[in-house]
């Protein structure tokens, strides 16, 4: 049974039926239901299999996430799923299933390193997928997690020093500093900031955005407002009573949460102390997170370019796939993120 | 180059070699590490596309997802993906991105037939799964959407009466009467609904829901107290606004809506008349969403298992793939929800 066949009980041409099956050129509906009848009639099998064999590629882009219900990582597919299947590829998926196992303990990955190997070498080796794409859940360098498989690799949403990895990730210095300069020009000087666990990389680059905004302002951070969280809502809210409490004789007139999640605790605080929200005390968010947009009112935050970034990765691996190209080994992309004003920032 | 070539290289049994490449078991870290430098080395070509070629086996379930980006498919996948994982297939994943298109217009999924009969195509021609599992964005009856191509078709989050087809979905109705008892146990009679778009299926399966627990209360419902909402936050909150001025002789206690973002709204309405919630109105949701835990307080509601439906649907794929196994088509799995307690319902 050939193609030839199917094209003729399904009246169409045999380029009718090539690109049915793979999708290379639209097809109208009446014309495809006839093609997918005429192929189920009689039980011809495309050759896909064996072109593969021949082409040694299999068309399939491994997307390696470290949980699916990471809160980015939905985002990060979406970007990723847009250019690969215009690209002709599909998506491999396979999930790590970490967000049990390494929430809130980044510093741990490195015993999730046998993991991580073991599913990249099923996706190269075992499902022979052309590149892949490892899509962190939180912004930080894996160097040395990912082993060269002698395939194209791109991180997502964290970074990695290996030459054999390229990466796209977002601004976080940049952004975090925006942030504190967003609360300067509607006029606070007097500014607490409850950070992330303080050990990690995202914590300590949003830490250096505030300070080389207070710098860049001529201001001086006062160390009794700075707070540790370690990223939930519950340190948001505890960090924020703390606070209330210490500095109820000169409190700040703003407080930037390194995440949504403890600026909603933060607001919380606010509310149950019973001050006005901004007017007593205005409140900024890093994430711009779904539940954001819930909480009344709407929290002013910072979005990461979540979709850019799976875009971006998904180029960059397509890219590499092209006939001829070159390995485009070592390069970091790093995308801007901006202000969502919501209604938790009042000028003064 | 063959497998014995690698294993002498690498110092193992072929048979080692072939669990990297397969991950059939568990190899020590120290020795997955020099196969994969000696299948990097000897430039080996495990020989998985060829055994498919033989087996016509791909060992790739299709999952072909409405959008990504709905809130419950990320929690699906996460089911499903446990369970593939488990069982040796990878999942190749499409995202036919219908938010966009198709956002609280579900009647017009017709339209987009042509769309879902082009992915399925490429995905089970094309790209050769052994089987699709398709995963809805709502609970809705998509009968004649989804052609037969002669794979399993499992379709989770939604059902479909098409012979070919399995379908694993949720109690929505028995959740919604169970939703309203919850209020009948803590003292409510007065009882106002926010329902979905009207004519939409999980509208109508949740109003059946409501109309059968007032039923076998004894009771009836006031038709004055239901009001329609859209699914979105913006009309819970105008229909709690409508409720509390029309009936403010005589105010409902308790109000259920359909989902968590009109309760969220709703509960909005209750505080901006200058209400308190819940002593003066309780607020039931449904759907158990993340933003249900962010908001104050924690809103009671309705959890659908999404992470059992993804598995139960896997389940149903791979059981079909077994050797010598039956086609389980026509099959319908419905399972059960629960009430989640939150801050927002008291007892009158």
């Amino acid at each position: 049974m050939t193609i030839k066949d199917v094209a003729t009980i399904a009246r169409v041409s045999t380029a009718t039926v090539s690109y049915v099956i793979n999708g290379t050129k639209p097809v109208l509906p009446e014309k495809r239901q006839r093609v997918i009848e005429a192929i189920k009639q009689t039980g011809y099998q495309p050759n896909q299999v064996a072109k593969s064999l021949r082409t040694k590629k299999t068309n399939n882009i491994g997307v390696l996430v470290e949980d699916i219900l990471g809160f980015s990582t939905s985002h990060i597919i979406n970007g990723i799923s847009e250019h690969v299947e215009q690209s002709g590829y599909n998506i491999l998926l396979n999930d790590l299933r970490m967000l049990g196992s390494l929430f809130n303990r980044y510093d741990q990955i490195v015993q999730q390193k046998d993991k991580i190997s073991k599913a990249l070498s099923l996706l190269v080796f075992g499902a022979r997928v052309d590149a892949v794409i490892y899509v962190g859940m939180f912004d930080r360098d894996i160097s040395g997690i990912i082993t060269d498989l002698g395939k194209p690799i791109i991180i997502a949403y964290s970074t990695a020093k290996d030459s054999h990895t390229c990466s796209v990730t977002y601004e976080n210095e940049q952004a975090s500093a925006d942030a504190v300069r967003y609360l300067f020009d509607a006029g606070h000087r007097r500014i607490a900031v409850i950070t992330g666990l303080a050990h990690t990389s995202p914590a300590q680059l949003r830490m250096r955005g505030v300070l080389s905004a207070f710098k860049d302002a001529g201001l001086v951070l006062d160390g009794a407002l700075v707070k540790n969280g370690d990223w939930e809502r519950e340190t948001g809210y505890s960090c924020m009573k703390d606070l209330l409490e210490h500095e109820k004789d000169n409190l700040p007139t703003a407080v930037f949460a390194m995440n949504d999640l403890m600026a909603i605790g933060a607001m919380d605080a606010i509310r149950d102390a019973g001050l006005r929200l901004p007017e007593d005390i205005s409140v900024m968010g890093f994430d711009n997170r779904e539940v954001s947009r819930f909480v009344w009112p709407r929290l002013t935050t910072v979005e990461i370019d979540l979709k850019g970034i799976g875009f971006a990765a998904a180029q960059l691996a397509v890219a590499q796939l092209e006939p001829g190209s070159k390995k485009a080994k070592g390069r970091n992309i790093v995308l801007p993120s901006r202000i969502i004003p919501g209604g938790t920032v009042a000028k003064v």
